[in-house]
Formats: C-alpha cells, sequence, structure tokens
C-alpha cells in the first residue's frame, strides 16, 4: 500500500540550494573575517595602540597563553580522526609548529612563554592556568571539541581564521614594539614566526575546504565554522575587557599587584 | 640491580594528605558557594532588583534556555557512564524533570520557554540559540563536556551547586514578581517547580559525593568541580553584564529593539 501523501511532500519540499561557485565560497569564508574577526575588537585596538598597563598586558597574555596550550590538542584531535595519511602528514607540522621539534625547534608554546617570562609573570603560574579566566577556558576548550566532533572539512574550516591573522600580527608587532617599554625584539618572537608560519597553513587549509565542501550546506556549515572560531577570539577578548578594563575580575582569577 | 636513587626518591616524596571528615568534606563544599555561587553577581542583584529593563530581562532568558536546554543533555551523558542500574534510575528523573514527561509533566524547558513567551521572544528564535551569546554557549557546553569526561563522583559533585539555588529562586520569584509588571505568577512556574526539585536532587548528590570521594584527591577534586560549576554560572552573567548592561554586544548577538 503506497502512500499518496508522501508524494505530496516530496513535491512540496524545497530544493536544495545549489552549492556557490569556489570564488564565492571563498569570498563567503573572507567576509565573516571583515566582518567579526578580533582585530575589530576594542581590546585588540587597546592592546596595540599602548592603552593598555603593564598588568593589563601580563592579563591578556596569560589568558592568550590557554589558547596556545589548547592548538596542539586540538591539531592532534583532528589528526586522530584522519585516514588519509599524507593528509596526517601535512597536519603534523603543526603540532611541531606548538609543542616544538628537536633539536632546533622551540615551538610556539615555548615562544609565548618567553613573552610571559618578558612581562614578569611566574612561568609555573602561567603553564598552571589558574590564573585565567573561566571565559577563556570555556571558549579553547569548545574550539578543542569543535575539532574533535565536527565533520574533517568543518573541523579543518575552522582554523581559517589564520587566513586573517598576518594583519593582525603584524599591527601586534609594531604596536606592541613602539608602545610598551616593557616589550622588545625577543618576546615579541611568537608573533614574528607566525607571519611565516601562518599563510602557509591557512593556504592549505583553505584549499582543503575549497575542493572538499561540495554541497550547499557543507559549505554554509565552513562558513560557520569560521563564524564560530571567531567567536572563540572574540569572547576571550570581551572577558579581558570586562575583568581588567572595566574592572569586573571574577573569583579566583589573576589579580595584578596594585 | 637496584637503583638505590629510587629509594631516595620514596623517601623525599610529599605524604599524601589525610581525607578531611565528612563534616568538613561538606563545609568545604558549601564554602564554595558562599564564595562563589553567582548570587553574587551584580548582574543577580540588578535582576532581582528590578534595576533591568525590559530587553535586559529579554536577553537573560534567551540566553539562560541555553542552559537550560544542556541540563538533560549533561545528565544523559552521567547516565551513559554509569553500570550502577540504581544510580541511572535515580537520576533518570532529572531528565524528566527538564525534557518531561508524558501525560503530565510537560519539563523545565517547556516551563522556562512560558518565561521567553511571556517577555515577548519567538520561540523558535529562542530554541534556535541563534542569538545566544557565544560566551554563554561555550560555558554551557563545558558543563556537558565536564560530566562526559571527568571521574563519576568528580561529575555528581559539579551538580552540588543546586545546594545554593532555593535561595536565589526565591529571591528570584519573589523580586521578580515584585519589581516588573511585565513578570507575573505564570511565567514564573520554572522557579517554583524548581524549588522543590532542587533541595531533593541536590541533598541525593550531596551524599552520594560524600560517601564516594574517599581520598583527599577525590575530596578535592569535588570541591573544585564545585567551584567549575559556579564558574559556569557566573560566566553567564558576566557576559550579560558585558553585553547588555555595559553596551558590547557581540557580532551575531540578540539586539533588543530600540
Amino acid at each position: 500500500m503506497t502512500e499518496p501523501v508522501s508524494l505530496e511532500r516530496v513535491s512540496t519540499e524545497r530544493k536544495p540550494a545549489e552549492p556557490m561557485s569556489v570564488a564565492d565560497f571563498e569570498a563567503a569564508i573572507r567576509a565573516v573575517g571583515a566582518e567579526r574577526y578580533h582585530d575589530k575588537h576594542s581590546f585588540h585596538h587597546m592592546l596595540h595602540g599602548g592603552k593598555l598597563t603593564m598588568a593589563q598586558v601580563q592579563a591578556w597574555a596569560l589568558n592568550r597563553y590557554c589558547y596556545q596550550a589548547a592548538v596542539p590538542r586540538k591539531d592532534a584531535a583532528l589528526i586522530s580522526r584522519l585516514h588519509d595519511r599524507e593528509l596526517r602528514r601535512e597536519w603534523l607540522h603543526r603540532v611541531h609548529d606548538h609543542d616544538g621539534l628537536p633539536p632546533d625547534e622551540p615551538g610556539g608554546i615555548e615562544r609565548w612563554l618567553a613573552l610571559t617570562n618578558g612581562l614578569g609573570l611566574d612561568r609555573n603560574y602561567v603553564v598552571s592556568m589558574r590564573g585565567a579566566l573561566p571565559a577563556t577556558r570555556f571558549a579553547v576548550e569548545a574550539y578543542v571539541t569543535f575539532v574533535r566532533e565536527q565533520p574533517i572539512t568543518v573541523a579543518v574550516a575552522s582554523s581559517l581564521t589564520e587566513l586573517f591573522a598576518p594583519k593582525i600580527h603584524k599591527e601586534r608587532i609594531a604596536g606592541m614594539l613602539e608602545n610598551y617599554d616593557f616589550i622588545d625584539d625577543k618576546v615579541m618572537a611568537y608573533f614574528k614566526r607566525r607571519l611565516a608560519q601562518a599563510p602557509r597553513d591557512a593556504n592549505f587549509a583553505l584549499n582543503y575546504v575549497l575542493q572538499n565542501a561540495k554541497t550547499r550546506e557543507e559549505q554554509e556549515a565552513c562558513v560557520d565554522a569560521v563564524r564560530f572560531k571567531c567567536n572563540v577570539l572574540w569572547v576571550q577578548l570581551d572577558a579581558l575587557q570586562h575583568a581588567y578594563v572595566e574592572g569586573n575580575i571574577p573569583p579566583g582569577a589573576f589579580r595584578p599587584e596594585a
């Protein structure tokens, strides 16, 4: 016995949207950065414009450490899901970039600790993350979970904020060296290194996403992944602004010495 | 061949701390509430004191919906890890309390939607969570992940903020009914129901934790779980205050009509 109603249902269903062209898809990804990458955040402007106290820069650096420390875990989470050996090999250098690779590569986390050390923060305190804002830690772990759970192409897409990173790193290096007497070339090594690493990684990931997201739905999930990742970054600056600019430091978080 | 160095290592190791007495352990758990439960947050005082606009109460209600909607998932995550059938049966009513149980129990999420509906918010918009603050969603998902990943006793301990809930619910019911003409008895049904549910659940969970955390380390992990959960709640109010009191609404979040 057939159900006539199901035929009717089929005929009134919305047709699935056509996929975007590769050019439109790339433009949609880049538009997210123009709209809501964290270089639009007022805390970013204050940081680079020399408007923060040393204590506020300390708060930024120790919170941002949580993000740095999570990145190799999220990359390993992705690698753990890949059946394609070539893609695993390609992605693995990201773990080296952050965790280091003996004998010559100390890695980005170590470079970040050179920054927090240069700011006078105790290394063990930074690494313990005890003083980090809970909002920072929740945002960062949301990123790890996202990469662990979303479809591979969408997980790769969440890394695409790196397309927008070189500009912010350049602003950061120039602005911070110029505006703060407690910042020197040595402690800015992290960002200098990322100027070379990020574009290479971003281009690889962009090409991967452009080729592998085939349906409109997959493409939109990838654009949403870039939005999600912008939120991960934005929340961190919101939390810093609320706690250390507006003065609402939550219980247990880092309190700069007066 | 024995290694003398390992004997030396053993002798200089710190002795593990003695477990706390049950009374001290319970006091340590309750002290976390006194120190950092979200009834200490200024947004809470504004909410209950009638200091918020309807738009700000809308923002609170639609963000808090994310928390309500996550609770049965975190309870199911716990149940999915329990090999003890009695404990599963005990814990299952929490899912009913939130998701409902036909024919008579609509559940807490439905009651929450009566609140958001009473505030003039579109049901589909609330349920979609499109307008929720990213910080809210990250905090709420951190709670689900915590319960999914931590040892069972520690996961149970993270529910113990319910020990502190009846006081806040009473304040909320009285304060909101008195101070806002857009709030009536009907939309406050969620909180009235929780006045009966929360103490029963909290007492069960407290007894479970007091009995099952045996070492000092386990006890401290349970106290930390209550701190963690207080952070989950605190971050939500911080984000509301930053966005809707201080006026820093992040890209994509709910914007009240002027």
